[in-house]
């Protein structure tokens, strides 16, 4: 079936509080009284400026942060477009269950909960504390021959998204993912929704060689032949997008709902927010994006939201990873506001204005 | 005086074991054997092998990291180079000294062991279970008019920063400074030892305007003209340096003789380090670079050395600062090695090596 119709079926909660700007000017003097050259801590400044406004509060400080990854299989994957076998996906969701993925470690050392979501993989999953089972499919169809999934199912995956998301408790979201394929369906919405060649959107994913790569791309641009009419948010995620990847932009919605920060991870979770700020302008205000990604597709992403990351390392393993590496930044700059000695608290002298020579 | 007498009279100790082959080899292979595709934690990865190598054994860990805050004054400071008076360096060794300043924060945050060092801070300061007194004077000297200290103090100072390294516990050094004017003799060694003009390697430090920056090139260029002769890394310290950075030479030749990772942090401890490179080549492959400052001394001084920092945030503090905010993710990268689950432990299905279309 095709999927172009408007998203009219599908009703976005609204964006929490706008920033006040009394609220911007009192962090910003806060910052610049600090006990250090105005401006000296760099982005980090930026940061802290960025999450106190969104946090909001006399002392602004994360709460009880979440790491939710939502995990499904792709019928794309079939087409031969990614380095891995499609079985990779359920075998990493028993990984991520036993503790050995990487974003279980970095979860554990920074205290992050650590929640995981069937949104869709093939197989059976087992009964565990942390993986909640809200499977809507073997996995999708595969969008070389018709959408994902239904708009039915995608506003279902959405709607779970946020209802996963508002039992949650914290202030803080990071969103990772897994999904043999899920950099193809990423590459889509982004090439889709941003009007950009899916050549240039589209890289490696997990590690293909420059024939697979040329593959991938070939079948990229088959897909998005056989679907040139969709260009609507809602109908992109669907013909395009996967159960996780509707799930995510669902659970993004309902997370700058409620005012929490939205650390954003690689290229597919934020092909997800790039779905949410169609359907929810300004949610995009909400995220600060802990990485660029060595996707392609996540730099050309970055630069139309105007976004600025935080690390530049490399990364493309998705999970959340990459979000987990960057969220002791996040932690520094709140400390600072809070912690730090103001330059009259401290008996410290401010700059010397006009610079004379002394001798 | 002048300093330019060979270097002869100094013998900084031996740098620890090389880094076997083999076992750059066995910690490769054990990366690769992670479950994630090869090479997806990017730069994460790469400083998990550098580390691993410098560390040594099955479960390479970081242990009892130090941070060492040295700081002192600068007769340069009289000729009008900073934004800030002179009494900043006393005032803030006081706010250190009461935990209020960013170094504190973040070192906190990270469980960090903060040790402060008076090299030759103008002004008397009270005993402190974290302060260690080494004093070499009120100040340097300026360069504009004589070197900024003797040969012999000089050498004082590089040895008094190895027996404070020596009496340290732990296997990570983290070294901050603190002193008004000292991004100007730090962009006089850079200048000096790398060859590069002064107005390039010259930034604005704690935060000059245009009329303030053009003077400090101004009088740094006179210094450098002052003293033409020296060249050699010992002369050019004991000249253009302070004492905190003779200190901090010091310090990294110590720590990496006795296997210590240098995690480094902006352009002044950077400075030190250069100096420590041309006394004994090589230590900077136990150096880990933290992140690339907004002086543009930093910048050079990096690719001359071929180090690329983990962090780009426009940092221009000291103090350690850039150093303690990248600590985590040495710590990421090492859990990631020694907790990660293998794909064979994991049941996890490598790559599917050419890839086919199974359609």
């Amino acid at each position: 079936m095709s999927c172009s119709t408007p998203s009219s079926t599908y009703t976005p909660p609204p964006l929490a509080r706008p920033v006040s700007p009394a609220a911007r000017a009192h962090y910003q003097a806060r910052l610049d009284e600090k006990t250090k050259p105005l401006g000296a801590l760099g982005g980090l400044e930026t940061l802290a400026l960025r999450l106190a406004c969104l946090i909001g509060g006399e002392q602004p400080e994360l709460q009880d942060p979440q790491v939710m990854v939502f995990a499904a299989d792709h019928g794309l994957a079939a087409e031969g477009i990614s380095a891995f076998p499609q079985s990779v996906t359920h075998q990493m969701l028993l990984n991520f269950l036993s503790g050995g993925a990487a974003i279980n470690v970095f979860a554990r050392q920074h205290q992050l909960a650590l929640t995981l979501v069937d949104a869709g993989v093939i197989g059976d999953l087992p009964a565990h504390p942390q993986l909640r089972h809200y499977k809507l499919g073997q996995g999708t169809q595969s969008s070389l021959h018709q959408a994902a999934m239904t708009e039915a199912d995608c506003i279902t995956a959405i709607k779970t998204g946020q209802q996963l998301v508002s039992a949650m408790p914290g202030n803080l979201l990071i969103l990772g993912e897994m999904g043999i394929g899920n950099t193809s369906a990423a590459s889509l919405i982004i090439s889709r929704l941003l009007g950009l060649p899916i050549t240039e959107v589209t890289g490696r994913g997990t590690g293909l060689d420059d024939p697979g790569l040329a593959r991938k791309q070939q079948v990229l641009t088959q897909v998005l032949a056989r679907h040139p009419q969709v260009s609507d948010p809602l109908g992109v995620l669907a013909t395009f997008g996967g159960f996780e990847i509707a799930m995510m932009t669902g659970a993004l919605l309902q997370a700058a709902s409620e005012g929490r920060v939205l650390l954003m991870d690689g290229v597919i979770a934020s092909s997800a927010l790039l779905v949410a700020e169609q359907l929810q302008p300004g949610i995009k205000d909400w995220a600060i994006f802990s990485h660029r990604s060595a996707e392609p597709g996540h730099a050309l992403l970055l630069e139309a939201l105007g976004a600025e990351p935080l690390l530049d390392l490399g990364l493309r393993l998705g999970e959340g990873t990459g979000a987990a590496l960057a969220y002791p930044l996040l932690v520094s700059a709140l400390a600072m506001l809070n912690q730090m000695a103001s330059l009259t608290e401290a008996g410290v002298s401010g700059p010397a204005g006009k610079i004379e020579c002394t001798s």
